[in-house]
């Protein structure tokens, strides 16, 4: 694993769940390979064009919200896709070679046209998502794509892409391959998957109160009714988040107490709500300081954003030579 | 007539069709309006990806044949593509507004769909061809298009887009009308249309001795076999060129002795050639020094690609406070 690169779309403060799938992984990564990780601010716009008031905003929480999850711009570089303009430059190139069938096979594309009545979203660049997704991950050169499962096709496709525009003007970009981290089950409030549009998320910005708050309102083992009942903690997401936040011995003690029925869901919820809050503290705490000094913050995706621009320079050089287009340095 | 800009694809040396069907209009409108004139590098790998060895080429007899049939950098602004990224930038911008509906029925597309059998060249660079023909347009805010009349919808695509984006994001982007120069009919050595694929060009850059050569080999009246036949100048190619090339008198009598039978095909070829000449034969020495001087050449498109980059970074900054992006000069 020699340069590990991604990125993430700006669409709202992050949550548990983006930090157990991504986030997470990515604080690993950074100590064992040559990190890029990048703010989506252009690909933010693909599905949300019509509405964009937050977008800056959201920006600038996720630097927040990165740095206070443990992300270190002495370890990676951490920028702002906007902010490295060549990023464009090969979008637009790779785009001459992708034909136009192998975007439309795509299946996220396949699903909006399927299943959506929004066919206003059915745009151009909505089209060539994965164009610039390409375009994104081979400009850095990387090896390694920490993705989701659902980004996979992405990938592959972006591997299609690499390959044939080697084919057409020489070697000039690896095929990255997938890195898919072992996330744990993190569950929304209700029990479903946590997601900002089912409004059951916990975010990393939130406060003690808000943590208690959220914690009470959690769903629960449903065939318990009575504090006597015995409980089933395997299907509880009370008791997901008590095997990521609680430590071994504790762990053990619930499960034996809710299966006799001798601790009530309110006195494990409580527990419950200590340690997240125990576990979220210090990222909340460097997560306002971040925000207070925002100035130096942004420097850092400035800075950051310098170092991209350089790797990425150097690529579109050897690509627009690979192109044989005309170039003032050429005389 | 405020901001005018037109584009061309360095597909080759230039030759007569190409300066009396759009060179010689740009000649006149750098007189009249703010100019921007471009070398469309992008748009010419968007049918040529698969061979693009002869594009660095051709930017520079590109580049050659521009400032040797008079377009002025003192006058207009004369730039390349590919040398001002704002380009690429604002292509990506637009494209996630523009419904991939639009660009479907775009009838270059719709034909290459349904004719051709290289079905590889339906890429996603070609079906956003019309998107980054928008950007181009609307980055320097021109008022008017001198176009080609197969060139309309394009442009009255480019009007939707605007018009769109315009709806969306405030009112950014005027909407560029079209200019039909009455370009006088020049036909190919054959009689069809002027074309390189046809091999029926001649070129700025031919020499004497190819132009004498050329016309020798023109088509002229079929129904006159003998000299003394009656002509019908009004379908002769070599009449056509006459009506360009020769002063009135010289070819009233040519008119007349031709349908009297009494002047003959070589004869009338002779003068065509040694008028072509006339014509040409400045443009080749102006073509053949600045070729000698290749980098002072070069030095006037890289200085109107940064005269273009500033009036495209202006217009992008505000496309960018437009969609509320997040920008480091926002701190």
């Amino acid at each position: 694993m020699k340069r590990v690169l991604s990125g993430m779309r700006p669409t709202g403060k992050l949550h548990l769940g983006n930090y157990f799938g991504a986030l997470k992984a990515w604080i690993k990564l950074q100590d064992k390979a040559e990190s890029f990780f990048f703010i989506a601010d252009w690909h933010a716009i693909t599905s949300a064009y019509q509405d964009l008031s937050s977008l800056s905003e959201n920006t600038v929480e996720m630097m927040a919200d990165w740095l206070a999850a443990g992300l270190d711009p002495e370890k990676a570089t951490l920028f702002v896709q906007s902010w490295v303009k060549e990023h464009a430059e090969l979008y637009l190139l790779l785009g001459m070679t992708v034909p136009v069938k192998w975007l439309e096979r795509n299946p996220t594309y396949k699903e909006l046209m399927e299943n959506l009545k929004d066919r206003e979203l059915a745009t151009y660049g909505f089209l060539g998502y994965p164009v610039l997704q390409a375009a994104d991950i081979l400009i850095y050169k990387a090896d390694v794509v920490p993705v989701g499962i659902d980004q996979i096709p992405h990938l592959e496709l972006t591997r299609e892409i690499a390959r044939r525009f080697n084919n057409f003007f020489g070697n000039l970009f690896p095929e990255p391959k997938p890195y898919l981290s072992e996330a744990p089950k993190l569950p929304g409030l209700d029990g479903r998957k946590m997601s900002k549009s089912y409004d059951n998320c916990i975010y990393l910005s939130d406060s003690e109160e808000e943590v208690n708050k959220k914690v009470k309102t959690m769903f629960t083992d449903p065939s318990r009714i009575k504090k006597t009942d015995p409980g089933h903690p395997e299907t509880c997401p009370v008791f997901a988040y008590h095997t990521i936040f609680t430590d071994e011995e504790t762990l053990k003690e619930i499960e034996t107490d809710c299966k006799a029925g001798k601790i009530g869901c309110v006195q494990c919820k409580r527990k419950l709500a200590e340690n997240l809050n125990n576990f979220l503290e210090p990222i909340r705490e460097k997560r306002n300081t971040y925000l207070s000094r925002k100035k130096e913050m942004v420097e850092i995706f400035v800075e950051g954003s310098k170092k991209a621009e350089k790797v990425a320079q150097e690529t579109m050089e050897n690509v627009r030579n690979a192109m044989n287009f005309f170039k003032p340095e050429d005389m």
